[in-house]
């Protein structure tokens, strides 16, 4: 084993240890160590800012030398803007948050003083992989926390000074609290992301946050669960009973809202009885803002240069593949469709289960989009760009995921949680499974519900 | 690509595309299907059991060679018992449980008129690897239906020709039904397992159902979720305040009543202040259990030959593996520890996180065992063999998981579900994001909770 495989299993080993013997401590200490870290923080927010200053300016001669994008550099950035003190109010608000641990989903008397609970625990030690952003390490920090987590950050190169200097923060306000210190652990670039993905044993789930092509680096790489979206192919389908001010409005809103986003729409599926009506108005709107066409033949023909005066530069034909490609940008490809079964057939086929869209009028072909489009997803008349943890009102977001096990879509801190079965037996001598069965004198369980928000014990 | 993984491929996209049609008929459809099933089976009991009988004669025959273990020809058998008969009982016990889809776990109205549910849905397609016991066939297959999931069906050769029989009754049952005909699935030997573990643009949620080697290769050579267990390392703590009927009782019962169980107690912890107390005891009732002690220095030391006639043959000194390995058999490796902290420790770092239990009349010792120990159960004086799905209520097994991720413990038909959102704008020109935010005349989030079972349309 390599000196880094050595040193990144110690990372991992003392994070388990932390996550352990913090499941003795109230969850208060960890609300309390929130409040602690804003603080901290606030008083270091001098030697923060000037460290990531450095970044900066290291990461513009990268860019400049080319080794860098552009769109990196200006995430980086903890300086303008609001992004200090939006970072700060984060941490308010997840401290702000219900205690998502201890909380009880079933509880069942199985018999005369044998009572059985589910409680809320944490899933134990997270692994966050993120690139540029470093208000990553305060955000994670914070959530990991009031779920209970323990929490290893692995950043890039890029921001390393910046999260050293937040992480150094987040440990002296740990050290105020009686939580380990490992219980929330930045690793610089010694440690390497490979031998971090091979602790299986100790590292129970991985968060990548950043690019499409780090997420499925990542999901191509480990045995542990890994939570996230590698694609945003969203669509929206325009349904022969379509209501024409309604596909104006959440067509242009879900593509130019904000196009970088994995929640714009880069797919518009159009009902062949729309293409000489809404079809054409659409596109004209889409075009005055200038968004880009790729077509399919029908619904290339339906338009003409009298569309638009940009017409020649941003409409063309749509190769096969524009389907299944995340623009994420003002491009969108058009198809048309004969079927409201077609469009949930094109969509369970190209797009990646995440956000889709029907606009209708008609409330059957609504409850049958919503029920055979098999996405986090489905909506009927609304911008795909509702689909976020803080709009559905979770009051955090972990993460947006677009697998189907443990957390689907926008993923608040109950994605952070798992839970427990507590059996209680409180008969005089104990309960043991030999006594119950079907035969002469033996005990039947009970099953009775039993009303419980917390342990009882 | 081989004939084998085309073929395999085949399968898995035909599973897809009958789980997508599905999603568009009623979850009553499904209920029907069961008691089809059941028709279909009872009609066609004798050339199933003639098909079993085969597959018993031929199992004698590898048995007697020595390449198949006689353990495998017993849970082979569906002739003997009341196997049959409980096989038949469980289609219609799954048939009668609440469906699983369709619930509502979180309802926002997010504005006025723009309303969001979170919808449980079936999980997509299953793939379940089996060995031996034919049966499972059959409760899978019920168990997929019951929930809304399709399922690929994969048993050993030596179950073949009973699987078949038995799939092709379903196969039978279906065809009376609107549901898809490859909804149900059974894959002969020709599909190879590692091709169906490839196939994860189509397939979900692997479930093994066999050895513990079965799951341990499965988990390692696949990228698919995978829910279940490897190993059942459970253990009891007697404490300091442990009341000596209980830990007798309680740690009996875990041992014997059936050793070979995933939830039979595989270590016993023992605290010092109890090794001249009440361990002589218990030590004494488990030898005349017949079971094996495998004792440390210190709880060796408190024995002696006087404690049982069998001591000779059944007390030796463990080896440190004696505490990492499942026995399943009439066998307890025992250790003494100095405190509950050390017998927390000891748990967490050699268990395997399935089920554990504490002995004590301390409350507070009860309470710091549950909040310590990381695994899926943890009791207080209640037999280790409690954890199963049916003594917990919930009416089915699908097995059990000491994952963390999804489902924990053990599973109900609740493990075989995931959800979706469902967002409906009901306002006159649909819900855009572009109209929210904190300027001025911009819409705000209500977050109301909504009163709600099931979708309203």
């Amino acid at each position: 084993m390599s000196t880094t495989s050595t040193e990144t299993e110690t990372v991992a080993k003392t994070a388990r240890a932390a996550f352990e013997a913090s499941q003795l401590i109230d969850s208060a200490e960890r609300t309390r160590a929130l409040h602690e870290i804003r603080k901290e923080l606030e008083a270091n927010k001098d030697s923060i800012l000037q460290a990531n200053g450095e970044d900066m300016t290291h990461a513009e001669v990268e860019a400049a030398a080319g080794r860098l994008a552009r769109s990196l550099v200006k995430r980086l950035d903890l300086r303008t803007g609001d992004k200090w003190d939006a970072m700060l109010q984060g941490v308010s608000d997840i401290a702000a948050l219900p205690d998502p641990t201890g909380a009880i989903s079933y509880a069942r008397e199985l018999h005369d003083g044998l009572e059985l609970y589910r409680v809320s625990c944490p899933i134990g030690v997270l692994l966050v992989i993120f690139e540029a952003r470093p208000e990553v390490v305060v955000n994670v920090a914070a959530l990991a926390l009031k779920s209970g987590n323990a929490v290893i950050l692995k950043g890039g190169r890029e921001s390393a000074r910046t999260a050293a200097a937040l992480a150094r923060a987040i440990q002296t306000a740990l050290a105020r609290t009686t939580l380990p210190s490992a219980f929330v652990q930045a690793v610089e670039t010694r440690a390497e992301v490979a031998a971090l993905l091979a602790q299986d044993r100790y590292i129970d789930l991985v968060i990548p946050r950043g690019s499409n092509a780090l997420v499925r680096a990542i999901q191509h790489s480990t045995r542990i669960p890994v939570m996230g979206h590698a694609d945003g192919l969203c669509a929206i389908y325009l349904d022969a009973g379509a209501d024409r001010e309604k596909a104006l409005r959440v067509v242009l809103d879900a593509k130019v809202d904000y196009p970088a986003a994995c929640n714009a729409v880069e797919t518009l599926l159009v009902h062949e009885r729309l293409l000489g009506t809404i079809w054409p108005d659409v596109a004209r709107t889409l075009l005055a803002a200038d968004v880009r066409l790729l077509c399919d033949g029908p619904t290339l023909s339906a338009l003409g240069p009298s569309t638009a005066a940009n017409f020649a530069t941003h409409v063309s034909p749509a190769t096969p593949d524009a389907y299944t490609t995340e623009h994420l940008s003002l491009t969108l490809a058009v198809r048309a469709v004969p079927s409201l079964c077609a469009a949930i057939a094109h969509i369970n086929a190209h797009g990646s289960h995440h956000t889709d869209c029907i606009v209708t009028e008609s409330a059957e072909a609504g409850r049958t989009f919503v029920r055979g489009v098999d996405s986090a997803g489905v909506f009927v008349n609304a911008s795909t760009r509702f689909a976020d943890g803080f709009r559905y009102g979770f009051g955090a977001e972990v993460g947006i995921s677009t697998g189907r096990i443990h957390a689907r879509g926008p993923v608040g801190l109950e994605g952070l949680v798992t839970y427990k079965y507590v059996l209680r037996s409180q008969g005089a001598d104990g309960h043991i499974v030999g006594e119950f069965g079907s035969g002469q004198g033996k005990r039947q369980y009970t099953h009775q519900p039993i009303d419980a928000a917390e342990l009882p014990f």
